[in-house]
């Protein structure tokens, strides 16, 4: 931790603050510049910065700890690489999932698996248990939607990415999916994120809607420090003063966290934008940047969809859209396969 | 609902959004304006209103009724008055909460509510389960920090308010505790609001760090739904550009929330602020302003304090600021008791 | 403009918003849904919609009205193709605009054009008046610097592209640059904008750090009203809470505008992400957007640059990038000439 | 400056990073903590930190110095106090300032000044110039407005405030008002500033709609740097993602400002909230907050007005909330004339 003193701090002022280091376990170096004095303090203590923040003469205090320590670059040589059925995410690969956005029926995600099997999907998504900001909207089938997904899966040979809300459910899970999904609303349910971390099955985080980089990471780390190193980070657009577009989709996230973190990270382009006809631009521009794969909502026939049918892809749009991304991977060295 | 035609729409694509709505249930209704036509759909049906955006000559949609009713202030003639253990909340009445952070041994706890008492305070606050960004950090003393502030409150005459993490938590708090409080980070949790909607006390829904106003009325009516009338909204700071400050603290919430819900809104200046110097000068705006309440962050002895002592008030401070708020309350025709 | 009225509005309350919007010179027509009356205010007036939603019954107005109309794409059937020294920008076009982010001598900005003009560079870039938020840092060459420029790209084919800063100015930069640029800062300089439009050369608008996609095209809009239809609007970044990149590029904003408007739309990824390695993936993330142009900070020795050369490309990173988006622009029906 | 190196930095990332800084002029002070090694560099030099970011191992680097001298508390012992017209603003004083938005007719202001003179105000504030969205939108009096307002206000012994939008009209300006009023979106407009700050009238400069507190003071330096220390600040709203309101006020501006900043704060509630039973709890509550003035803006007959009559106050609304004030003040030790 570095203490930086005002310009105009007396003597006393950074004795107090030197003190107090002491006082708390670590060696404090002062260093006297010309702009001002910075108090070196060295150790590794845990500690509430503010508590220096108050003293009188002090300025700023500047941390020199990351918290996240599992997900950062620097515990690790090489990039996670998290496969499931034959797809892959990291490295050098960009992985595909695909699905409806809510499990309506059997017959539903029959016929949209049936459409996206000719694409070559091999993960299906498809919510059971919905979030909805209204209690008077529908919430999903519940387990028998993960029953259908599963038995839907089963027969193409796909295997099943669902979203997962709350402790309680994470037995039930564990029998139907093979990709637990954790959503924007819930990147800080702790308790949550503790649990997943006790799972054998690779988790997508979704970044919440106002989350830093920083929180972000540090909600990977809660499930990595439970022994589950099968992180995915999603992001999936955040919250701006922009309010034309659901969210605004920052793609810029991509090469940031490829510098912080070895955790393979996709791109929702469904949720960010809201809007079918900006799930195409965005899902290319997501590619050629460098994304580790890409969750996208498909029906086979979005006009009947219950919910979110206008953010989704029609089938021939997804297989239109598979064949340019396909082409713009390669460019930048990584792999569709 | 109100679809809003482009300028230049034709005849045709009038006529496909009024068969659209036909489709669904509404009697739609058009009327030629001399910038564009508009399509009144009369009736209420749940309508994704996407749908029609997609459909070509469609400019914008509008809808005409908000989700929450039960929180809206058509919904009733008067304000919402709380009252626990004799402090009201609401309508001419501005009641107090205060305690430290978290609950850190028996003697802190009665320390502090000592102090407090001197100051008028009849509900104390403390958190026993404590939502930490990072999986290292102090998680809070759990249940057993839930007996020691019931205990210290009934020896000194007092409620207890204290926060709820997760749905499987409830029959233990409502054990030990008189006011539930829902964390920013849970105020979309909806599991969670359902549940605490089954329970017959009070509850502090604080606002997420980035929700709306729309989206805060919706999460009270979550909880309104399962039969709990008895919601304290609480306005926590959201999260903009500006990082000096913590959270950016929105008191214009108050006289907004005030036209649009019966409910009472209070303040919680510490958490938004997070740092002492600014949780007076906030407290006394936001009674200014008109809140129903404040919940305050005081330790008798911050700078020992294990979490956010940086934020707490010494007790001669909130003494201090207590007879400023009693001043200022009766300027607007409130009343702090 | 239409008036939603309160569920619980009164018979009276509906007479009173017919009477004022017949009084401003609007015929009022009322047309009553289940969820509640609509009032439809036909007639282009200007009016200011707060003095309706003031009345009391009226729940909320809309306006019918976009303020732009030149800008619009309503008001053209065509993509607005603009052509400058040969480079298109616009309709299938993606032409390129790159240099150093300030005019620092006459062998600086010819070295760096030099070096471009074996990526086939037609247009140089590069800053004779700087806005810099402190009063103390270097404020450009002025003059001296647009005389350089203009000499350095005469010498080598190019044509010149530079910011204005203020009205007086511009006299002088008809005589040394083929395109005006406004600075973000600048977007709503009205005076500015305004006199713009009274020359006869394109100018780059780019988008001001937190204006929405309306604001904006209303800024081309004053270009275009003084008759200079020549506008290339420059996305380059939003402030969020995110302040890890310097802002936040909105790529959404390229499909989004194209919707909107007939106007050319370029992406600025230099001065968006202010560091060099995140300057190759968001430029070829914005052709795979589908965006009508770049501009990118490019110097022969960005170790040397007094200004912004953390954010300045070296000549070779160029060179691989132009290799790479000439392959993606394709891919989707676009041309880099 | 603060150099902190990655915590797996080489000795010789640590060398190239000492060899970086001695070569611009610093003195490089190297300590190894037990989390990562801090090179401190001893020295005051203009440099890109983003050049040191840039080397392999570098973290992150954290600036010493402020870039605002003239405008920081440390610069000046006491509070800068104002005065125009035998009103004060700073230190223990709240002045106030009142008036309509736009300057429309002589017979307005006069009458709109009669009633304010009943409340005491001695500041009459209006528009001439008006920074307009639309191009279509009425601009404003221009000289003839001021004229008119200089006539009024020297006919009811008043002083006069008024936004001043491009270097070209100072001289006007300097003839007719006595406070130069600069509008948020001309806060970064570096030239208007710098020409300001050559004048020898008090200027209000409102912060932008998205400015961080250290811009907004940066602003300010930039006109003091020019002579002129007159520099009364002006919170007004900043953008966020909450719309329901025209902007989010942010009173926390308030104790932040007197912190860094000895000069004097001053709130507008009429822009930042747009709507006029917002203005009345947002003063009071900027008063409680400790603010040193208020600008609001009030119309002899808010109905008629051409612009922004639905943010005007009535007369009779601005004298009741004028008693409001005058009684909240005292109780933290300030003082309305």
């Amino acid at each position: 931790m570095l203490v930086l003193m005002c310009s105009n701090a007396t003597e006393q002022d950074i004795e107090r603050v030197a003190n107090l280091l002491e006082s708390k376990g670590f060696r404090p170096l002062v260093s006297h510049g010309e702009a001002r004095t910075v108090v070196h303090a060295i150790g590794i203590v845990e500690i509430d910065q503010r508590d220096l923040e108050l003293l009188p003469g002090v300025d700023e205090v500047v941390k020199l700890t990351t918290n996240y320590k599992l997900a950062a670059r620097a515990s690790q040589g090489v990039d996670t690489v998290i496969e499931v059925n034959g797809v892959k995410f990291g490295g050098k690969y960009t992985g595909l999932i695909a699905g409806p956005c809510t499990i309506e029926s059997y017959d539903q995600v029959d016929k949209t698996a049936q459409e996206l099997k000719d694409s070559n999907v091999k993960i299906i998504r498809g919510g059971a248990f919905k979030p909805r900001t209204s209690p008077y909207a529908f919430q999903g089938l519940g387990e028998e939607g993960l029953k259908i997904i599963r038995s839907v899966a089963d027969n193409h040979g796909m295997a099943v990415a669902s979203e997962i809300m709350e402790v309680s459910q994470l037995e039930m899970f564990e029998k139907y999916v093979d990709i637990l999904q954790i959503g924007a609303r819930n990147m800080q349910n702790f308790n949550l994120l503790r649990e997943v971390g006790r799972a054998h099955k690779p988790v997508i985080l979704k970044r919440g809607l106002s989350s830093t980089y920083e929180e972000w990471l540090m909600s990977a780390e809660y499930i990595m420090a439970g022994g589950n190193n099968q992180v995915i980070l999603c992001e999936r657009g955040i919250r701006t003063f922009e309010k034309f577009t659901r969210n605004t989709l920052d793609l810029t996230a991509i090469p940031v966290i490829k510098k912080l973190s070895h955790l393979p990270i996709i791109v929702d382009p469904s949720h960010a934008t809201g809007l079918r006809d900006k799930v195409e631009p965005m899902s290319r521009a997501a590619v050629a940047a460098g994304c580790d794969g890409l969750i996208i909502e498909v029906h086979y026939d979005p006009d009947s969809a219950i919910c979110d049918g206008a953010q989704s892809l029609y089938p021939l749009q997804y297989q239109e859209l598979y064949k340019q991304i396909k082409q713009i991977a390669p460019i930048i060295g990584k792999e569709i396969l």
